[in-house]
């Protein structure tokens, strides 16, 4: 896809530095971007770089335009108007509508017209399919299955019984919606099933990575809103709910119960202990780990960063013995007088 | 499916406190439960919400039953009891046995004739397949295999080559049993693959979750014994041995050749590294990582809670000065007298 | 497979001690090995093991011959030697080369005459797979995707579109390599997705465990260098690359854009975020979290092992008030004249 300036000016609302003509079919990162390309500047401090940037044009704001020489589109978010103009350049492959001659579908299923349904796809009873829908190749819609329009199951993914899928979501290879939760009654030293019989809600706009894995509720249901964006090789467990518009990155786990706000940002490997709340717009850093409710927003953290291995296995050693040195330290304290004291108490 | 309360007090061996007439079809949460569901109270904190349920029947012990307007069937393990009574309300639907003809068996494969093979699936040589076993959509059983009776793969399963399945399992999409263990051989700075010529045995009523991986041992065989519970996306390293009745949630892993006891219980994300053992009735917490023996049954911890960014930071800072503060602790505890001194050693 | 240690030793350049007619036909573990099989010493701690082993034959280095009753094979590597070994005993079966019928193959594709594509397979438009490939059963390899010589896709493998494989990889079930980043822009509190136009580059000799996913490039391409070694649950973010001959434990995740250089060991369900680059020769034990470039070879820590849960949850009582306790002990130390409290600082 080849386009003008001018015509991304006028679409996506933009102030046109420099010549409309001039044509882009590429993006490209700023400072390797050759003739041809677009590229974007989001960060202050990458401003440095736009002198070398060789780049048809770039996206930016109005307050890095002046030192840049090539054209630029000048946009009050310079990463939103680049992911638009990005997704111009580089359409999704339309899917010619239709069910593959190799897929298996049930009979009672309802496949809109549009809708395309890859090869060695299943799709079991009573499912229904809206319209524009992808159903990649290789993917499972278990019984009862709602897709909502302009879905798109890219490969291999599946939806067990029941769920129910709003539109414009996108799946990646290997995300499992609907499997049982983690339900089990103790009895005797053993486990006993408790069936699983909620299901799984998805808004609207929300992607699902691959290999990501969403439990279906125990007697209700387990909720993602509009919006939301999960990485990869996620769990989130049975009756959770996810707030609209809350993004988590890759390996986080949540367990059962759990109610996450909206706008929130859950750095990765997190995890989220069962049966808590954490509030809106809360983020939380790489490998946090949440065992209460979150009722503030802001930035909370767990997650330890590396040092040498031997200078940690002597802290390791002292953090094993930290109450007992606290409780020395207020000893000590308490020889020089209260206001040492009470500072430790 | 809808029973009357005398069915169940019958069949599950409870006291009836109500009229035995009466009849349920659905199972709720205590709080929003309806007319003609059944609910359960199993926490005595939560006994106060009884006056409010609207169901039709709850089942509790006996020192709530008083406190219960509605119905009740009184038991000494009201969870155990739900389970088994929404297991009859919500039956697992019979597949129909036989092989789709889409899927891809192998001649010499053995499946009995009560058995279900789905759509899309591929039985390879010499693979067994049991009574009453459900092969759901596009799983994949590799040569040689073995599943014992009534186990269930819901769909897109694997199970790699000679794999030997118990009875009564349940295994969700996407888990994989088999795979090559992570075996190699170090070389002039590079890496020998080590054939893994081990196979997995799994006992009798193990539940397997959607992603979860268990890989094949490499010299001798990855077990997995009797009512193990595996939650999603958990690895099994080779030689790993899981004792019976011990239940696992999501995102652990488990290094080779660790053997972990029975009844013991792993929280989410926990790690447990290589050559180590773990005795009975150990409970990990969350985000637990082991890396020596255990060898005393009880609750062992290492994950680290949240707390705000801000002051985390500043503590893991001073963390990483740990060992250095505690010398300059004994050092000030010597100038006042050995008691101090001694607390630090 | 049967063998004789003399051929053997001719075919590995081995030292023979014993008899080089003896035959040996399997591998067992040095402490439960029977007659007919072949053992390792690697790990000089063992050697005491030596003498209680019924192996045939044993492989070790000259420092443990003299310990050895058994037959023995010198080598100055024993573990490679027995992988070698190994993969003498253990062939992979070999795949009959064609396309079964089941098999959905686009008629751009270009397969090599020598290479087998299982049942159920989706091979797309335009893609190239090399002589001797094996694609087992329930793979999908997207449209424009170039697969080289020799690589083994075991079962259930997605390739997303235009991913380039090198030579003789292996991918393990449910692995998918090439979707989409997690790569949005942030607007008005809602996410919009950035197109991922990268692709994922493997090198030769790439092992890429059950379920670990690696992601396309957002515009550059994701790198994996020859050699590199990933286990099970992995995530690999937009962008990384990854140096050669890196050997990556399971459920370790790797966050976009950061380099992880060669020969590296990257320990279970490490966290490595975004953007940040880690020089050769790195070992990262397990859980390590690394939020800032590492420059240095050697080994880095930051995973805590657990302790009894009561006296975890003291001491990170005393962690959250760190940075207290640490001030308290400066002023006390300042009491005690300047040696102390400079310790501190």
């Amino acid at each position: 896809m080849t386009i003008s300036l001018g015509q991304l000016a006028v679409r996506f609302g933009c102030t046109l530095k420099g010549d409309a003509d001039l044509t882009v079919s590429s993006i490209a990162p700023l400072t390797t971007a050759e003739a041809g390309s677009i590229t974007f500047l989001a960060n202050p401090k990458l401003r440095k770089h736009l002198s070398e940037t060789r780049a048809t044009a770039v996206i930016l704001d109005a307050q890095s335009a002046d030192a840049c020489r090539q054209a630029a589109l000048i946009s009050t978010n310079p990463h939103a108007t680049f992911a638009r103009v990005a997704t111009v350049l580089y359409p999704v492959p339309v899917a010619s509508p239709g069910i593959h001659a190799s897929a298996v579908v049930h009979p009672s299923a309802s496949i809109d017209a549009t809708a395309s349904i890859g090869p060695q796809c299943v799709i079991e009873a009573d499912v229904v399919v809206g319209p524009r829908v992808v159903v990649g190749p290789g993917c499972i819609v278990m019984s009862g299955s709602r897709i909502g329009a302009d879905t798109h199951l890219l490969a291999r993914v599946t939806f067990c019984a029941r769920v129910i899928i709003g539109e414009r979501c996108w799946f990646y290879p290997g995300s499992v919606v609907g499997g049982d939760g983690f339900g089990f009654a103790h009895e005797r030293r053993a486990w006993i099933k408790v069936p699983q019989v909620g299901t799984v809600i998805i808004g609207d706009d929300v992607e699902v990575g691959s290999n990501t894995t969403i439990d279906r509720g125990a007697i209700e249901d387990t909720i993602i809103e509009h919006g939301v964006k999960l990485d990869n090789l996620i769990q989130v467990g049975h009756n959770v709910r996810i707030g609209e518009h809350t993004a988590i990155a890759g390996c986080v786990g949540i367990s059962g119960s759990s109610t996450i706000g909206k706008r929130c940002m859950i750095g990765g490997q997190s995890g989220i202990a069962g049966h808590l709340a954490i509030c809106d717009d809360v983020v939380l850093t790489g490998k946090s780990m949440v065992v209460s409710d979150i009722r503030k927003p802001g930035f909370y953290s767990s997650g330890m960063p590396v040092e040498e291995a031997a200078s940690f296995r002597k802290n390791v050693a002292r953090f094993r013995q930290l109450d007992k040195l606290a409780r020395t330290v207020q000893r000590l304290a308490g020889h020089h007088g209260s206001d040492d004291a009470k500072e430790n108490e």
